[in-house]
């Protein structure tokens, strides 16, 4: 066991702050990672503040890390002792259900054990990336591309790969038309990534006020969503609407600017349940869907793809002294378009 | 125009009455069908009582129509007289369309021309089977095969064709397990389609009332949705799951029965909107999705299908004095499992 510094919240919707937390030791199969960076998202939010319930406190978020592996167990085959690695959502899950064994952990039929606000198999609680230092299975740890700057890279580890996976899984590509709803951090990486797979990237945000940023980062339009004419003009038009947005939503009416078969993803969650008129998904046989991160492969999978086409997230890096302020900035959309710790500041 | 019996709502919930209608005189591309049999879906009561709004009357109902060519026009290449023929719920479509040159007339871009309570392209009413005799564009007619009863076959215009083409496009089939929910007309069907397609079938019933019926009709399992414990057994348990009721539902304790990437399917229409956390798709990347009717060629590729497996639904064969009565029984679940009119009483 071994003690190192994090950020934590101590209860439900208290400030985070600094304190120590206990590591395991390195076990047969486990990395001990140097944490470079890691991302705040908005889910880590929702989390601190129990928005979604049963929060196990004091709570280090953090589920965007990068960092440098710096002791292997024994077992360890895949990484060495300097190798850049990255941990995502989760860093365990069962390995015996048929989606363990088909790579979707993320959907593991017993739940996998997220990377922090979960108990692991011992019943040790988790802790995240707001750290300066963790302790991860090497089967739930992936490489970090050399073409990847490691702040850069720490998004990808949720962000990314919650809307490469969807888009992949849609078949998102040449000839397709994908509109990704909400410009923030998910958002970002939406478009990013859409348009490396070859897509046609529309972009639907509240305002125009991203605009700019939206067409450099590869959307090839950009919509206001509080315009009524841009549901007039769009209507019809998409094979898949990639939502990212937690805010409840007029469903019916995105759903409307879908094209036959298409498909409305979700990967963002309201906490609150939608309303829905089923006719707006029996006319055109479309679906609302929903996607969860994706598989250890494919996170591998992702982070290879974002780097052969220099995919990094956009990103604003923060002292851990400024984590609180961050979070008000989160809410209030005031982020372009990721805020990533400088762990070295814990 | 001629002049022809048929049953109507003269007013938004008045009961059905006999009266006469027009019907267009037999052009170019028409067959003129003496109707034998109409089948009463549960969506005439919607529109006769005015569920859906908008209704235009008087109104005679009937998209479940099965009869024989009388009388062909010039252009006609497609039937003869004395062809058993059936006719759905549309009798035309703009034909210019992406989705009607894809046989997806039932998506027409610019709304296809349902049988009843619409208005044909010249500003006409369009009247539906409660009726002794339609004219009907032979493109929006399909071939009944010999092996099919003419009675039997009607409700598959409607019933058959609406759980037959979701069935076919979720991919039923061999190695799937498929739900339907509701063993009502267009349930019953669902059941002997999707085991016909070589699925394993269950049905979820709100009570084990019909187990004996839909064992015999293919199902290979029978589950009552008023016991929780179904729930419980059956979490994670299918690929599809049709549901054919119109009634509003717990639609997150459906999903939780789904698979990974399984599809909640509805050919049911509850006229409120439903209540959907949209965790329940997000956990397993699953979708809540609908379908509506089928292709005119799919329409005809269902009754050879059927035709070929012996399918035919489970009928009641009504007089048109019944109509009323019959409607209450529907809205009763009283009928196993369609009621049929036979027209020669109208």
């Amino acid at each position: 066991m071994t003690t190192v510094s994090a950020y934590a919240a101590p209860s439900a919707k208290a400030p985070l702050e600094r304190t120590t937390i206990p590591r395991r030791p390195v076990g047969e199969s486990d990395v001990l990672i140097d944490i470079k960076f890691a991302g705040i998202c908005h889910s880590d939010i929702h989390q601190a503040r129990d928005g979604w319930g049963e929060g196990i406190f004091p709570m280090v978020p953090g589920h965007e890390i990068a960092g440098i592996v710096t002791e292997v167990g024994p077992g360890v085959t895949k990484f060495a002792v300097g190798d850049r690695v990255g941990v995502g959502c989760m860093v365990d899950s069962c390995r015996e259900c048929d989606n363990c064994k088909a790579g979707l952990e993320q959907y593991c039929a017993k739940g996998n054990v997220g990377t922090y606000n979960a108990l692991d198999k011992n019943g040790e609680p988790t802790y995240g990336g707001y750290s300066t230092h963790i302790v991860v299975d090497e089967n739930y740890t992936v490489g970090i591309p050399e073409g990847l700057a490691l702040d850069e890279a720490a998004p990808l580890l949720c962000a990314g790969i919650t809307t490469y996976s969807p888009l992949k899984h849609w078949n998102a590509g040449p000839g397709k038309k994908v509109a990704v709803l909400g410009m923030g951090g998910l958002g970002h990486m939406g478009v990013k990534i859409a348009h490396a797979l070859g897509a046609e990237v529309t972009v639907l945000s509240q305002s125009l006020r991203k605009q700019e940023d939206g067409l450099k980062l590869g959307a090839d339009h950009y919509y206001a969503t509080s315009d009524p004419k841009t549901f007039e003009e769009l209507a019809g038009t998409f094979d898949i609407i990639l939502s990212t947005v937690s805010a409840p939503l007029d469903f019916g009416a995105f759903l409307s600017l879908l094209k036959t078969d298409g498909a409305l993803v979700n990967v963002g969650a309201p906490e609150e349940p939608i309303s829905l008129n089923l006719f707006s998904v029996i006319a055109g046989r479309k679906s609302l869907s929903g996607s969860g991160i994706g598989g250890i492969q494919e996170t591998q999978e992702m982070l290879d793809f974002c780097a052969e086409h220099g995919l990094g997230a956009e990103i604003e890096l923060i002292e851990a002294s400024q984590i609180n302020e961050a979070y008000e900035r989160v809410l209030a959309s005031d982020v372009r378009y990721r805020f990533v710790i400088d762990t070295a500041t814990i």
